[in-house]
């Protein structure tokens, strides 16, 4: 039986090594119809063909997001299938917009290593890189999960520890931006009058919105991405295990939560960069998310005067709507109902 | 926290007053199949391509409720956001064609106001039209609804009431019939040997099939339709509601009783108008769908001779198959396990 | 109330009787992301188009058995709405690719009938075919269901028994491969390191890997196949019979099983045949799928020196993993957690 994949084990990682992932992906009309049907997202960029040739492109661009998940899913049988934990993300950017037809192939290089001091487990630290059927690069971020060693170790035998220098917020200088407004912007089918200009450092929003996750809801969007942890579809084994109940894909969350800022960021046509990013407490079917935002900085793009950024934290909540704007414990840590901290950039239309 | 949209009350709302409703949605091949899913359709017309072009169409075209489930969508942010009920449709027309690849944007019009006596409400009368790219009007409709005021006002400052004349059933000289019928018209293909010719007046079929509705199917639909009404997605809030549950949106269930319809008048290609409609009851998920219909006129379009409408009323319940042709008790209300009353005309080949 | 389809009874079905199938449907984009969605496939030749044209094809196939299930469908309302049991499948035979924008019809030959003793029920054997646009064979295959009479008849009323000579495997000489592998072929791409070489007759192969159904996705994917068989959708009249549940179609069971054969036979990049199958016991939403294979036959292809085919059985099982590759107890009779029975031919790159 020993053609089946049981996935790496901390041991099997090392420093510099790459790994070109399974499966190339091409990216269809019914990813996109299927994405929308998933999270409801209104983001007029991503919505309308017209209204994306309105901001200068040749045809709409796919959501940022599902192309992140789609990457993300082809590491997960090579990085992340005997994960722990998914302890976070930095440095991500969209380096540029995946479109319908596009083929999508993905590989990561092991930038860093952590044992535990336990012997069971260690850090993984990994740069993944997403490209189109011309090679180019659409989206790379850092990731990093703990990992379980095949067998545990005693503590002299370790092994070395190397923590890579994690990127910090993306800054202004690497945030592309591929759209431009020429003439007027439409904010009545934008869906929102607020610009760029309009919002304020340490500004909080709460996006209201609540929408409740089926167990269906989450295996079709986690099957949709190829994304193969089992934790996410086998009830049978997870009945027997600590938490009892299937785990939600952290990014079913992370556009869930995104498509619940449309009420507030209506104009945040698109994602740029993914600063950094916690999966704070898990989510199951049954739960229903709630968002708010804080404005974290508010970016000037070099040489452009029509289109700005804004570094923003987003929160999510399950079962806990967010006018109280919920983060951290007197502790702090992480309230029990956060389930998502995510510091990202977005893309707006300046007046 | 001002950014945030909380949809429009009672008192927003002005006699004459223009809403362009966001966003621009370009509909997909993706579009087509999930509506496949998640209704089962099998009328032909919308099915096959090469059964599309057997009546004289360029191109397949998309089902006329998914059109109408997207422009309805967009008015709910705008409309029915603060709505306690949705009282009713009017005078519904599909104009022309939607094909894969347009992009559908709305608008709407107030066109009649009644303040409720309690101060605390009032009907709002809107006639909603859907457009496609080139601004060519795709469909419109007449809906009313209840919606909540802001602050309650005393009797003497309800405010003026004006309740437009309702259109009646869509005339004949107003209904479109995009295709016809050259040659041969196959009906085994189409899946029904019975014609326009066939069916009498005050016929009535029950369609015998049913169909139970989970959370995760109406709430996949009434997302992909950018519908925003919170009761169909938020499970927490509605735990404390007076209802306890989520409420599925109306249109999932007429387009699921439409499907249901196939079996008995498969041979009704397309909806040619909406004439009126109640949803006599809430449904929930776990609620088995069933219908019959009756047919209330036979229609002879002017200068068709393959092509004639049927103006049919379908009647959907829950939980209750219908060969007892339910529809209101000894009291006049509608029996407790009907959910829809639906009024519309729908074009069928002729022998 | 006569214009409803009731389906066919068994004394409805003559030997040699041609049935035409409703409803032609085109192959979309939407169905392959759905179908993605549903099953998570991963097998490279269905899922990048840049994979597909490597191995020498002008555009990327849709998954064969995405097309059975639309022509299986088709068969349903004319063969087997009254069907007591699916009985089996032999000789399916995959004919020529099917593509994105074909239109499917079907038709099936009634070639056996088996009168069964109690005068209630029998079974009909039934060859289906599925065809394109331009009417060239796609598929077809043979199966046989257990069909209800409409009245019960005395046994000296019961019909002559025609039991059609069944197809054994289908052989090397009948089995189409439409692809070849030119120049290199990139095992890390395609997700494994083993081709047809590594495989050997009698080797057993545990899928390790399940996945948990819902009510949702087996209606969704069950009504996209436009079958319309009422055990799958109605729970208000399952309620109330013997089994008390919506019962899963079969062939969503298989797919699920093929999917989950990625991890062990990740190069079988198509289905070429179908030999045989059997449900072997009923699947409802809740239980958890695991599969293991068998492989029974290692085929080489006439003048093919870069691609063979393997003979394969898959057992797929619910709630019970698959360490132990049950089958069948020592009563020889299908173990209860053993649903699906089946026995493929793929096509898998040879070194």
């Amino acid at each position: 039986m020993s053609k089946t994949t049981a996935g790496n084990y901390f041991e099997d990682f090392r420093l510099g090594q790459e790994l070109v992932h399974a499966t190339p992906r091409t990216i269809t009309e019914g990813d996109v119809a299927l994405y929308a049907g998933l999270y409801g997202s209104r983001f007029a960029l991503t919505s309308g063909e017209t209204f994306a040739r309105g901001l200068g492109l040749e045809r709409m661009p796919v959501d940022e997001l599902l192309a992140f998940h789609v990457v993300f899913g082809k590491s997960v049988p090579d990085i992340s299938l005997n994960a722990v934990a998914n302890l976070g993300y930095a440095g991500g950017r969209f380096h540029r917009p995946v479109h319908v037809g596009d083929t999508l192939t993905a590989t990561s290089t092991v930038i860093g290593l952590k044992p535990n001091s336990n012997g069971a487990s260690g850090n993984v630290y990994v740069r993944t890189e997403g490209r189109n059927q011309d090679s180019e690069v659409v989206l790379d971020y850092v990731r990093w999960v703990m990992v379980r060693r095949r067998e545990t170790v005693p503590a002299d035998r370790l092994g070395e520890t190397t923590i890579p220098d994690l990127p910090g917020a993306v800054p202004a200088s690497e945030l592309i931006a591929p759209w431009r407004v020429v003439g007027g912007y439409d904010t009545a089918l934008a869906g929102s009058e607020f610009l760029w200009d309009d919002y304020e450092v340490g500004e909080r929003i709460d996006h209201v919105d609540g929408v409740t996750i089926e167990e269906s809801d989450h295996m079709l969007a986690t099957r949709l991405y190829q994304n193969t942890a089992k934790v996410h579809f086998d009830q049978h084994a997870q009945a027997s295990s600590k938490i009892g109940r299937r785990l939600i894909y952290g990014g079913h969350v992370i556009s869930l939560a995104r498509a619940l800022t449309f009420n507030g960021l209506g104009n945040a046509l698109s994602v740029a960069a993914i600063n950094g990013g916690s999966h704070a407490n898990p989510t199951f079917a049954g739960h229903t998310i709630y968002a708010w935002s804080e404005v974290l900085e508010r970016i000037e793009l070099p040489g452009r005067h029509n289109v700005g950024a804004l570094r923003i934290r987003t929160v999510a909540t399950k079962d806990h709507p967010c006018a109280d704007v919920p983060l951290r414990g007197e502790d702090g840590r992480y309230l029990p109902h956060v389930v998502l901290d995510l510091d990202y950039t977005v893309l707006m239309p300046r007046r």
